[in-house]
């Protein structure tokens, strides 16, 4: 563990003493789902913990954006009554009675629970707060300033950085009452009527599913030839189908040439030529790492690639042409770059904080599969190997899909498009078993159905698995079985055609 | 293999090539859950199948009963907005509008759905399906009579009996218009005002949840004082709590002295005197099985207690004293008694078959772990040992619970009351690795939800499984990490506190 003593001047250390600093185990710098793991992990063993927080709340963004734009979608979801609308016999769409508030109601109800939930669990884990911008005074103390304040001054032996990120905003989109980007969408006080949606990986995809379920015309423009580019094929087309069927114009792949603000609008000209008018615009191209005031050069930190934090497998921060680490500081979640997901973001806090203080022997090593959950309509799930890294790798694989629509719990909830998808390894010899290598879902639930695959892969589990489970019946979870049916269907035909063999 | 041609006499034999007989592989008796995956799974290792259906329509109890009840359930639960009743701002509830007609209506297209499924799951298969009464000729003839048509003779090296069970109707219960069983409650033409329900086990609960949350009176008499008395002793009562909260009337333990049918409804006296009257009467209080019409002395079977058919662990039919096999008859589902699960009753089919054919490289064994998975409201699933199995059997354990209301995912779809308990095996060394014992859940989505559970079972995972897994975040799936945290608490509280450990 390095010491701080040294690496002060006795200068310096006048000045802290002279400061009243409090001091600690950990610092941690940013209250999102990176940050309150981070804290939360160190202090359940027992460390000395505070967090810093420039907001007034608690939670960074999925406090203020993950949990109320899933609860906006849910929200979608029910006024439109998607889940019963070819299903019941009865009509539950309310959608032209509802009012913008009715919308956003329960989302601003959740933002407060998530808020008062992490400052719980801080208080629970005798975390202290503080709460204004956090600095770097020096390798291991930290200047929390907050306005009208006096400023304070942490010293931790490690400090974590999980300030997370913000929405990037390219030049040539004016900064305009009716362009928002995902930290301003929400604030948005009237719904339009249609509304152009810019870039569709992760959030892109989300926001225009959840407005064109609200009954808005949405635009959505991507740059390449893809939707969520990192998904599996299979799954990226089925979300691009899904879409168009639910009447989002989808246009890819295109550039803005340039957008123009006018009173009652927007109007996007693409390099074709063609312009696209609507009341609204949303950007959703990417997020920038919130570093400018962490004052990162007075601790000997530099910035990678896109402005990221450059860390070592560790999570620790290191330089970011030498890959020299820095000694005691960490850093987490959005900050670091992809995948940016508040799951992998908690994961990689997690395990910061057990390398960071030699906790090994509770958790060897960071999670080897990191999933991913989309919140489209319909969901998106992902572990493992996608088929295109398969290709790509030269393995031996085959494809095992079972759709909803055979499925009786599909049936009941009334999704007719959703699929599983698995993906295993094979060879030469008929009876072998089959290595799980991805599992891909898209379909009502996908979110959480992935993760029954995802232990398995976990387990280095093979089709056998699948084979001698007994699912519960009705459930959409009986599809891994009939996935597991399929590809070993498709493994006996292929074998059989290359080689024919007797009697099999 | 049994040799068909030893058993029949010359007289049989010379009969039998009067009638044209069709020969196949495996006969099967019904086309339920059991029925069709036992026959397809045959069909799918080439096998020359015919499946015997009395009824006019394919698919047994799933289709007519476990499918259309589910259905009724999403209705009952869409209708009365329990989703989003406290969550949106915006009232979903339609109920008073909606007539019995639009209750129904969509169970009724489910259940065409099902049977529809089932035949296009045959004729893929390439099963010959023989509309009739099945009844046993012989050890390995089954005749095949429909009214208006010449009987049909099937000769089978297997056969498999897999006719299901109907509802038990004790003698003190008169037939009468008021008085359902679970056969005849979807053919309800009103929906009562209030109601009894007979029985506090999985049919008698799923009744009670569904009729409530339509909006009817209801009144559940269990003669036990634990609702599903096979569960985890905390979910029963957490239902019990569920169903007492949502209005439900429980009386538990209550004998029923009689049971009087009036003009207006039904008044059942119970042993302490209470009489208690009702609209109507639903009985739910087991199954008897389905073996009348098999004439099975004729193929050398005898019944065991209850009037189940008795199996060895290859599911093959033995006599009830002697254990003696009866060569080539197998038997699947309700017809061999509890736990009469659909998800049960098909593994048991596609064992019988495998065994029966010596398919063992395909699968070696049933499955070892049998889940439950039972559709009240909220819904309750488990699988692997309860705590008191755990007791009765003297093991070191530990209990690892969290609760929907302090997930993410949870607080998003309002389930308040949810929540997932994990049992570990310990032992006095802290640091070791707890292997999963058991996985309960109740609330939403825990049908599916125990799927993740089950397969760590299959493989034996320990703790650090959950640990080690990167889960999707907002998911409820996220409950077993937490969970896990909770269990490795209360592991090293227990430890502290038998033997205080240093620096721990």
């Amino acid at each position: 563990m390095p010491d701080a003593s040294k690496m002060t001047s006795s200068e310096h250390q006048h000045e802290k003493n002279f400061m009243s600093i409090h001091k600690y185990d950990l610092i941690v710098l940013g209250s999102g789902p990176a940050g309150e793991r981070g804290a939360a992990q160190a202090a359940y063993f027992g460390k000395k913990v505070a967090i810093v927080e420039r907001d007034y709340y608690l939670g960074g963004a999925a406090a203020s954006d993950t949990i109320p734009s899933k609860t906006l979608r849910e929200t979608a979801l029910a006024l439109s009554g998607i889940r019963s609308r070819r299903l019941y016999g009865v009509d539950l769409s309310l959608r032209r009675q509802a009012t913008v508030r009715d919308f956003l109601h329960h989302e601003e109800v959740m933002k407060d629970i998530e808020r008062r939930r992490v400052a719980e669990n801080m208080l629970r884990h005798n975390v202290d707060v503080f709460r204004g911008i956090g600095s770097f005074k020096d390798q291991h103390t930290v200047k929390v300033t907050s306005r009208g304040k006096k400023p304070e001054f942490l010293e931790g032996n490690i400090i974590l950085i999980a300030t997370g990120s913000s929405p990037y905003w390219p030049d040539n989109y004016p900064r305009d009452r009716h362009i928002y980007d995902s930290d301003t969408i929400l604030l948005m006080k009237y719904l339009p009527e249609n509304m152009i949606i810019i870039g569709g990986g992760v959030v892109g995809c989300e926001y225009s599913c959840t407005f064109a379920e609200l009954g808005i015309e949405v635009f959505l423009l991507h740059s390449r030839d893809m939707l969520l580019p990192f998904v599996d094929r299979d799954i990226s087309l089925a979300l691009e189908n899904s879409m168009s069927k639910m009447g989002i114009n989808l246009k890819m792949p295109v550039t803005v040439k340039q957008c123009i603000a006018g009173v009652k609008g927007v109007a996007i000209e693409l390099d074709s030529g063609e312009v696209i008018k609507s009341d609204a615009v949303m950007l959703a191209i990417g997020r920038t790492s919130n570093t400018k005031e962490l004052n990162l050069e007075t601790a000997g930190i530099t910035l990678g690639k896109h402005g990221f934090l450059v860390v070592d497998d560790n999570y620790q921060v290191v330089h970011h042409e030498t890959h020299e680490p820095v000694p005691g500081i960490y850093a987490a979640g959005d900050v670091i770059g992809p995948p940016a997901l508040a799951s992998t973001s908690m994961e990689q806090a997690r395990f910061a904080v057990i390398k960071a203080f030699n906790l090994e022997p509770y958790k060897g090593h960071v999670a080897p599969i990191l999933p991913y959950g989309v919140y489209t309509i319909p969901e998106c799930s992902g572990a493992g190997k996608t088929e295109e890294q398969c290709v790509s790798e030269g393995i031996n694989y085959v494809v095992g899909k079972a759709n909803y629509n055979q499925n009786a719990r599909g049936m009941i909830t009334g999704d007719h498009d959703g699929f599983l998808k698995l993906l295993f390894e094979i060879n030469d010899d008929p009876g072998s078993p089959m290595k799980l290598l991805g599992v891909h879902v898209i379909g009502e639930n996908a979110t959480e159905l992935i993760h029954t695959g995802l232990a398995a892969l976990m387990m280095s589990a093979s089709h056998d698995l699948f084979i001698n489970t007994c699912f519960n019946y009705p459930t959409l979870s009986e599809l891994y079985k009939y996935a597991t049916y399929d590809a070993m269907g498709r493994r006996a035909k292929r074998l059989n055609s290359a080689k024919p063999v007797p009697n099999n």
